[in-house]
């Protein structure tokens, strides 16, 4: 099993990942200037349409996202009788699935999948449908998980969520991007194409890691524990989500970004041993193995400290991530081919029972 | 694009694809031998639990197989709640997304979604849930077919069904399947491998293809206006659906056997003139561009003889398909790796506004 480690399989105008000295940019901007000039719609409006957009084309733009933030309502009497117990994963990737039967696609599906994630996400969360005139993505995804809930917004906590959303949005032929551009490939529909990207995600390997980071700062209850439970569990040959990366090799961009907010975010609503147990698996993961943290490291710590529930990381990150996806589909259209690649068998010779 | 036509990008031991002198084998048996002595429940026994099972296991696995067809209430309401019209591809990705809810993954979600999906299809198109006792898949769905509807059921039309579901089963690294296994490969679960499945065969440049060869063959009226006919849609660059394969040089080794079946049902339902524009359709095809018909030309004229919508075509494909699927996730597991491929970047250079 390869896992096609290192091998080319197509080409993209979306994204450089690990190019030498560009870093992560996406359509050419650098993902730092992104989070310092742009935020997530006006990213999302760059993936999908391939330019920044002007003052007053965000403006309508964000409105237009806005407007598709309606559920059909079979599909808002199937999220109602989800379990509360579900996968929140399970529920996005079915919610999607059955978007698909009830608004066949059309160009609009595009903007409309970009807005009805968190819809679909926080309606089957709070058992009804979450409607609020927020303008950005992140305002209401904090009011809608807030709403029957304590917790008051905190302009720090839609920056910080914003931007998160920025640096999850686009990353190359990653896993589920590449699920999903196989599905493009048949010419099938961009509701399946989704509904793969989603499934994909969900795996621990994925879009899971940043959940599993988070339980391995919460392992902890002081800092002077952290070291040598790292070593410990290292030596034991123990996974530790949230480190390395196979195409990073000098360390992920994104990564200094999130841990900065995490920094400011811990302060501000006092978790500061948090990031200091965060921080100090970092230095040890670094001094023992030499590897940096991803994205998903400090990612974690801004959700836990916005007050966002372990099991919603992931399905935050296909919140932003939808964007990337879906210029990967556009991309993969524009250009297709069907990707079918060859096994080598390593099974049985000819036989009869 | 490469499509990564070429490209090994792992191991199987599952299928041989055109291996020379080996033609399409399961597990290393001949397809046209498990034709000939084996039915859909043992190919799908074989292809689980690698060995063809003695005529006891056999027996005991299509009990187990028929006390699975039972739909969880929630994924019986929601049946009921979509529409007749919708894309029955899109019912069978919507309704293993949801049982992956209802169901979380054990080990015996395995035989359970080879057990159901004719069942989510069937109860959509019927309104209600078909329960009934007939012990092979074939009969099952013959009857949940027809239970509602007009047409005795005739051994040749099970022995013809049944044939087309061990052809169908596995076929190695094709597009579904791949995109599965990436699924896998980030350790999701099974309903989210084949929730990508479902969605990835739906396209026309893959499970849609058979339907497509249908309307190919529908399009006629009298043989003798076929060979004209293709030649112009061949001068008009049009794509002819259901004929040439990737990985097959010299001829698709499923299209005879299916070709057999479908020249005794046409003469058994009277359709001998269909069978005619069909073989002529072949004839010109090898003639103007060498091309040979593939596994999808002659088994949408099988499906036509025995009374099976159009639409269901690919639905049944995948009724199939799911135990090669299931294979691979299976093998994917035994020994995984992440499947990350890198992409050649050919967008802008480094910018700011």
């Amino acid at each position: 099993m390869t896992g096609l480690a290192g091998i080319i399989a197509g080409d993209t105008a979306i994204s450089t990942v690990g190019k030498e000295s560009a870093g992560l940019t996406y359509r050419g901007y650098n993902i730092t200037y992104l989070v310092d000039h742009a935020n997530f719609e006006s990213v999302a409006y760059l993936l999908l349409y391939n330019k920044l957009p002007a003052p007053e084309e965000l403006n309508l733009y964000q409105k237009k996202l806005m407007s598709l933030r309606r559920l059909p309502e079979k599909l808002l009497i199937l999220l109602k009788a989800i379990p509360q117990t579900a996968n929140p994963m399970d529920v996005l990737r079915t919610g999607v699935s059955m978007l698909g039967i009830l608004e066949p696609e059309t160009p609009e599906s595009i903007d409309k999948l970009v807005a009805i994630l968190p819809v679909i996400l926080l309606t089957w969360y709070q058992g009804q449908e979450v409607t609020n005139a927020q303008i950005t993505t992140a305002d209401y995804f904090l009011y809608g998980l807030n709403e029957l809930r304590v917790k008051p917004s905190d302009p720090l906590f839609s920056k910080a969520l914003d931007a998160s959303l920025i640096l999850y949005a686009e990353h190359e032929f990653n896993a589920s991007t590449f699920a999903a551009r196989i599905t493009a490939s048949t010419l099938s529909d961009v509701y399946s194409c989704i509904t793969t990207a989603i499934g994909t995600l969900r795996g621990p390997l994925h879009g899971g890691a940043n959940e599993e980071a988070m339980k391995l700062i919460q392992q902890f209850d002081e800092p002077d524990q952290v070291e040598a439970g790292i070593k410990r569990m290292l030596s034991e040959k123990k996974l530790i989500m949230g480190f390395g990366h196979r195409v990073y090799i000098n360390g992920d961009p994104r990564s200094p970004i999130v841990k900065d907010l995490a920094r400011q975010l811990s302060e501000k609503v006092g978790k500061q041993k948090l990031f200091a147990i965060a921080e100090i698996i970092e230095n040890t993961m670094w001094t023992e193995k030499k590897i940096y943290p991803n994205l998903d490291f400090y990612s974690a710590l801004v959700y836990h400290c916005i007050g966002i529930p372990t099991s919603f990381f992931t399905p935050l990150f296909v919140v932003s991530r939808i964007t990337g996806w879906l210029a990967h589909v556009i991309e993969q259209r524009s250009n297709n081919k069907l990707i079918r690649p060859l096994a080598n068998y390593i099974g049985p010779e000819p036989r009869q029972i």
